[in-house]
């Protein structure tokens, strides 16, 4: 076996509230890790925990007897555990950091350098729910099924070890789907051209972006394609293995949607609902 | 091959000073770990390192700069290297978090578990430099060897490595010796009596404990057995294994001192000068 170390810092005020449940602080800190183990084909094994808090203002108690519990909750739900690390003080924020050990047969490995042209791109479950809820938090609206999804991403873990011997390339969307992307291109030196038609969008996030609960003409829908904390797995793989890949989303119950292709070159399109080409900016878009 | 994993957390304002020079606090922050290690007898490899970094007031440019020099000057040093991590922002202090990685021989172990009644107890260095080093910083008097020792304590890695198979217990000392040494009592069933005739005190720290440079008429030499952050090796052998451990000393350069026995029972005692039971404190000691 091999095994996968993968290590992420979360910072209360930057990665999450300081006033969220510290229950979901703890389960979300532990899937943003098992989401890299996924990306990777590992099954997670056990993990390092440190973790600063804060001595004054700051029930400790009841906080770390909530954090505790969502660790708990989430060693049970992927099968993992506990394996060190230390507690610290601080005059900061809450500041946690995991090292999450994986393993995985030798030799069988998801790497991002290994698509083709022609190559089919995939991604699992909904995209842009968690950014929406996220904005939902900002903007005090409660919308409990994208705020949830912004909670408690779901690492793809089973997902990513069912596409070893499949997925020409793979990884796990933390920063936007047309970001994260690019790693892929760049990695493989390849281009690829995506359908905003065939992305994956849920339907709470649907009714979101025409609600204009925000009483603003602003649109949302790039939260889509770029919101990012979406912890879905983006994964290529030869047309040949089309039936492969459908057969994988039937045994795991997982949604799994083709979105575009690979190309030669090395450009990174996203084509609009209409066939043009939108522009990618980093906060936004705009049409071309 | 076993391998070894070990994760501490360093935050401003507690574990080093906010205005210490970045190379320094990065050795400190990799050689506490490289104590960890070497405390387990295992060889280093490599290390994930966790960074978060404040945006206010901060130069992160010139002080990243000096932090990787010192991360650098460590690898060459030790002979490992970076394997991975994050770097992320935060509001409070510069928070550390190291995860270091070595291997080991398979069953070949340093526990704290197997030390028996008439062992020796030995310790490595000198004890007390590091932390007289720290009060020196903080009543603002320069006195560079001690100040050395406690931005660079000197982790005993080839001395972890050595004493495998003669060790009968061991561990780094980090909070004081009174205080660590009571992990090897408690997991081996045993007492202790130690000598403070016998602790290994330096030239430096002997000066400075004659000087009331304090202008006070405080006795500071309960620094030696609980200033902590000695990072020096504490380890028990066999009567018959003092000759090796001489061997060991002379090979590594390394000066071992002893400095108590292992007895029956559970009693953790220290004798003063003139042989009377030393009553330690948390903070300090008195006399019985």
């Amino acid at each position: 076996m091999d095994l996968i170390i993968t290590k992420d810092a979360l910072v209360g005020g930057v990665h999450f509230f300081e006033n969220d449940k510290p229950n979901l602080i703890a389960q979300k800190a532990l899937r943003v890790n098992l989401s890299d183990l996924a990306a990777m084909g590992a099954e997670p094994i056990g993990y390092f925990l440190s973790i600063a808090l804060p001595k004054e203002d700051f029930d400790i108690d009841s906080w770390v007897s909530s954090f505790t519990e969502g660790l708990l909750k989430d060693q049970r739900e992927f099968g993992w555990q506990l394996w060190g690390g230390d507690t610290v003080s601080t005059t900061g924020p809450v500041t946690i950091s995991i090292t999450a050990i994986g393993q995985k047969t030798k030799n069988h490995n998801l790497t991002r350098s290994g698509a083709s042209p022609d190559d089919v791109i995939y991604v699992s479950g909904n995209l842009g729910d968690s950014a929406a809820g996220l904005l939902a938090i900002k903007k005090g609206i409660d919308i409990p099924e994208l705020i949830e999804r912004y909670h408690l991403p779901i690492p793809r873990v089973e997902l990513g070890r069912a596409i070893i011997g499949i997925a020409t390339s793979a990884l796990d969307i933390s920063d936007g789907l047309m970001s994260d992307i690019k790693h892929i291109c760049e990695q493989s030196a390849v281009g690829v051209e995506i359908f905003l038609n065939n992305l994956p969008v849920s339907s709470s996030l649907k009714e979101f972006l025409k609600s204009n609960l925000f009483e603003t003409k602003h649109d949302y829908s790039h939260l889509i394609w770029n919101g990012g904390d979406d912890y879905e797995l983006l994964f290529t793989a030869r047309e040949k293995d089309k039936s492969n890949v459908e057969e994988i989303s039937r045994t795991l119950g997982v949604k799994i949607t083709e979105i575009g292709k690979i190309t030669s070159g090395n450009k990174v399109i996203l084509y609009d609902t209409i066939g043009k080409e939108l522009k990618i900016e980093n906060t936004g878009f705009s049409h071309f």
